[in-house]
């Protein structure tokens, strides 16, 4: 017996670029070899509990435009019913992945010791669900953001029984992952910043956030989870600021409390957009340290200022930030989770199965493209070739010279350097071969 | 014997609010003492060379406007002119110090050995000219973004010869600097970036301007100048993405390479605005890290997507700005430099005049605000109320505990918090009794 | 017998600007003659229901906030408990207007009937508590945005049943504006627009819009409603793109179907920054055609995407508002409508006080200063110097000329003009004398 | 003989999808046929004399990067030697177009007499080379915001005399298109707007500003010159606003004036991207009122604020722009004038040939794909569908009624719309279908 919500809608399998089925996929092929790996275990693509069965619709603006079998979701009734329709759906996309906060599983219950049971019922009914299916569980994750006793943040809210609150919620949320199988833990912190320094002590809360994340990873090590711990940098929304502004902050700030070997970065196109960044530029910004650990995919509006978590749909943005993960290695415990939700206007099952349908389809384009890109070895030799002067050992003894050593030679030998072209548009052209 | 330029403006004296005078002080009177210290001490403020008397009236859609009697600015001799009218201007002022790029004193000669002779040639002169008046440099700098030698970076230079061409600038600005008696040294790399990430490689670069950053500190030991070693932050423009993105990006990089007790922050309101901040937030990050070095004072216009670099003229946020520098303490060797340029429209000498005398009430009253909030105390006391919850023993203990503690502990007592109003508005309506 | 909520919180007076008082009036004192016309007069306050009574402290990461005597807003029971609260509120502020939509007065029942009759109930209800009240209505509207049936827009759905609803409602809520005595009606389109181009036919909706805009003046003349028909510009939010995108596209709407003589502006600051303008440009904009009709008085943070509705507090930028409301001649119908919403972490009764109390004191500083600067003149004297030449009669003939005529002069004079300084900074400082 | 500047660069020529020649066109075959018409008649390519031949690099932080043989370009021997290189490279590409300034011609003489001669003398040169190659003219327009005569304006100049100085100066601009067989006359008033309200008779100004344009429609008409008159928009930049916002303040400012029969628009990306807009939206909004005329294809970095004016390389965002053209009709007159200039890196010939090969790639495959979705016509079909009830008599009828019979009628019938899905994400997989 099935929830009804996807009645008529078929498994979804590939039927290649010509097909104008559109709940078909024209590009993901999940066993398609790329690079000498299967395109899923390359993608490793996640469903986001959140956006996809705990989201009615809303806006700022404007209420629940959605109708589901399982609204209201006020009752573990409705949140096994939610349960059984997102493993419809999984099954329907053949998904391997699923994502998900706690309040999104079930109710928050506005104390604790009921929040901790129901989290363990509902998560054995999942554990349960997932005996017979073949999706796994990404990551898990807590939502400290949307009740009102998180309205002044978790770690960083001025009273200390939220943080003991917080602290509590964290654990039950991290173990319950680790039931689950789950190959990260990741952290958001929507609530850690602040709606004005005039009434904000940042050093302080700072100071706070960083001894939290530090029981986080000891707790981690306690209960011998092998995922990854992960921070998700987002600049604003729904704080005016948020501490973990993008990736270059939050390294900074795992640098600080002594977190740069145990944390890394799940980044998001979203939030790299609103912070003022490509989304390659995060991804490069996080290889470049070895702190890419996954990403959120979806897609924001350039016009719009707030996150609009669209699902992905333009081949060469994406092909670009599959570079720079395969280029860093791939994914190896991370993955593409879709952080990206119906406009709230796409009412029908098939609307959601048609996202994500074009969105995975989005992203097997892009990986393909950029696994291309790398066989083909065109930017990399490029690379190598402008900077081929500091391979030289007189480059390379100079960084460990002086500022005195190198006048003296500039002088000496009348360095005058002519600038050699970037060669962009030449880059930007040979990039559009692949995508 | 004068350039003529400033003929007929007479010296700027303070004649008080009530004036209509349009070239008097109304609110700035360099003696006032304000929390103890003569008002000009605590501000410090400097004219910016470049904005003042190299910049000729362009912008990216059209040519000079200005007329002035030191163009064209090809020649020593114009370069002494220059000079000549800049310390007519600190006079009519009353100016205590002035900051400069190389370039702004005199023209790039295009190799390094002419540069050199020239710099020391003008330098000497304006040493001279230092000798009969009162304003001192607040801190010299190189530009290294304007020549076509250094489209590509400086330090972060795929050719090793340019770095090796900015070091020995560095050397030769950072030597004119000292000799001069500068109080700091600044750089702002508006260059140290990427057009492209498809030709960039930025793990590596960041290296070269770590090391680079390291020599330079070297060097300033090593000539046993005492002045502050400042970096400025600036998100974008020139370039598309700058490293020293904004105040936490650049304190991460410092922590990186090893550099966070050598050098601090010079922070610009225009710069912090284009990065997505208040100029508040920035100097907050900075000083709850004790590197709040000096500030650029200016104001970005919120609608215009570059840096304006206007005078600033909006007292309460100026306010807000000079809290945040009095509670870190207050300028010991940085200053209020304005980086700030007339409107290209704004032809006249007498335009030059008012536009500082106008940005000087301007801090004045800001300044003055803020060491009146500081004196009253309100806002500290608000901030002190809010997380007096931390301050318990049970509290501090927490923080050295784990999560299985608190957890059980949540448990145990059935911690429920109850959130506590932010009275954001309520600490508005008190800044608002003092601008 | 009161709702209790504001127990304990006397009436605001006006005790001056020395007053550490933080419920007083420091600036606000309506009796207070400002250019022959009392303060009250001029500024013609109004508190918005939905933000102060209806809004209860979501965002779009998190729920309630805010607890209230008349939560949950699901009866009629609670709409009378909310009013008479709202009534409270406008007492203790000495408010003299009020602005609504009908979904903040009482709930959407689902169908119409039931929705006429409920807001017939409600606006009863309110016009009873006004006979022994001084509060009037400055507007009414209808919320054609946050039920479902409006999702994809109101007078432009693709639906025509969407349509004739919508007609209906504005003639419901235009009816009891009339009951009401409301001096404006105001229309404001937050889903009149798009979310993707892909699936909207533009030029057929924006003839819709225009259409019902007319039915509305046609109605209000039917009825004898002497008020003002006003329309709201937004560029976005909630949808991706609106049709009232700003004060210029709204006129040249209103232009296109002739109802430029019949319907004038509702100008908002927070809309205004979000469409890429400053607020004193849409004023102007709105002024220069004689269209100003009334503003809703908020601030946006600059730093954050969206409409963030924060209550005034920066004196400088109010003044220039109100520099072009007085330039226009003043509010007639119009008036000064906070369409500001607490900070969601403002949860006290005394914070919704103060925020009025801080916002009415900002907006009489403004007006008061914009006074002297019109009394003073020098503004309108500047710009009357800088124009001169156009009042010549060879000035005004040329307007009337031909290109060829124009060349011909050009070359026989040999006319090469030589351009005069624009003044900003000086004039900048001018503004700063006042505020 | 040839200037040498693309010595060793043959004409680039068509070699389809496949090959790797940097210098070849993949897509772009002129003589291809897409909807019953070849392709270079489609997309009418046209280069910028100013981007290509006059721009040397610059930038605000930066001088010249570029060398070319016509440097400095200070005399009329430079000017015909730039327009020799510009043939050059005409042939090189094939291209069917340019389009250009007086001043990227020849150099700004200081008077009107010296300009018109000058003028005149370089565009005899270029009728000559026109003689004996295919390239012709597809629009001119003068460049009045460069030079320090038009800080304050051209056609809004406070100064009269700067008014009659432009008139002249169009006048010889419209006289040379004319002689050239221009298709086109654009205007772009970059100085026509403010830097501040302050010193800003808007009203005046903008009466003005119609006045001018009307005489420019005169003159046309009068000269029987039978090409478009053209307006493009863009919202700041150099000024900080543009009377010429949007797509939709043009057209309401040509409505005003009565030239909407008279002009239409150009529309340029970045453009829209600056005044918070997509391209297709801008495109969409002309095309609605049949004022569509041609297109400045560039492409800005979404996250600078500036004008970057990129080429092209998007090929999704390209084809929903051509998807508007071709709905709109195609190109009569106008063209695709890549108005994108190389980064100021690209410092070599062959990057300018690149540089415009892979921006003509991208339109072609972003025609084609357009065409294809034209034919394929899922677009409209879904458009057709979703606005099926408005074609209904009752609907029709519906628009000729009043507010009192339609809200009786949803009484009667208790209409109760129900929404229906917008099925955003299912178009938008369809789009990705044909890119």
């Amino acid at each position: 017996m099935t929830t009804g919500f996807f009645d008529g809608i078929a498994p979804v399998t590939f039927k290649g670029p010509e097909t104008d089925d559109p709940l078909a996929f024209r590009h993901y092929d999940p066993d398609e070899t790329v690079m000498g790996k299967r395109m899923e275990d390359h993608l490793r693509f996640a469903v986001a509990w959140w956006h996809s069965f705990a989201w009615e619709g809303g806006d700022p603006f404007g209420g629940q435009t959605f109708e589901r079998p399982w609204y209201p979701q006020d009752s573990m009734d409705a949140a096994r019913r939610k349960a059984d329709a997102a493993f419809e759906m999984f099954e329907i996309l053949g998904q391997p992945f699923f994502c998900w906060h706690d309040v999104d599983l079930r109710p928050d219950q506005g104390n604790f010791a009921d929040n901790l049971a129901t989290l363990n019922e509902i998560t054995d009914y999942i554990a349960d669900r997932m005996k017979t299916a073949r999706t796994r569980c990404l990551w898990g994750t807590a939502n400290m953001f949307s009740h009102r006793r998180w309205m002044a943040g978790a770690a960083t809210n001025p009273d200390p029984d939220v943080f003991a609150f917080s602290a509590a919620t964290v654990k039950s949320c991290l173990d319950a992952t680790h039931k689950l199988g789950g190959s990260n833990y990741v952290l958001w912190g929507g609530r850690e910043g602040y709606e004005t320094l005039l009434n904000t002590d940042m050093g302080r809360e700072l100071d706070h956030m960083g001894r939290f994340l530090a029981m986080v990873v000891d707790y981690k090590h306690k209960i011998g989870f092998k995922g990854q711990i992960l921070v998700e940098p987002k600049p604003q929304e729904p704080s005016k600021h948020q501490y973990d502004y993008d990736a270059a902050t939050c390294i900074g700030f795992l640098r600080k409390y002594g977190l740069e070997n145990e944390v890394k970065l799940n980044l998001e196109q979203g939030h790299a957009i609103l912070a003022g960044h490509s989304f390659e530029h995060e991804l490069a910004v996080a290889a470049s340290e070895g702190m890419l650990g996954s990403i959120d995919m979806n897609r924001n509006d350039y016009q719009s200022g707030w996150d609009t978590d669209q699902f992905p749909n333009n081949v060469p943005e994406v092909a670009l930030a599959y570079y720079h993960v395969l280029k860093a290695g791939g994914f190896t415990q991370g993955g593409t989770n879709f952080d990206a939700k119906l406009r709230r206007q796409s009412l029908d099952a098939e609307d959601l199965i048609a996202a994500h349908v074009g969105g995975m389809d989005t992203c097997a384009r892009g990986l393909k493209a950029a696994a291309a890109m790398i066989e083909d070895g065109g930017l990399e030799d490029a690379l190598r070739d402008r900077y081929r002067d500091w391979d030289t050992d007189a480059a390379k003894s100079m960084l460990h010279s002086d500022l005195g050593a190198i006048a003296q030679r500039v002088l000496d030998e009348n360095i005058a350097p002519e600038p050699r072209s970037g060669r962009q548009e030449r880059l930007e052209n040979y990039v559009n071969r692949f995508v």
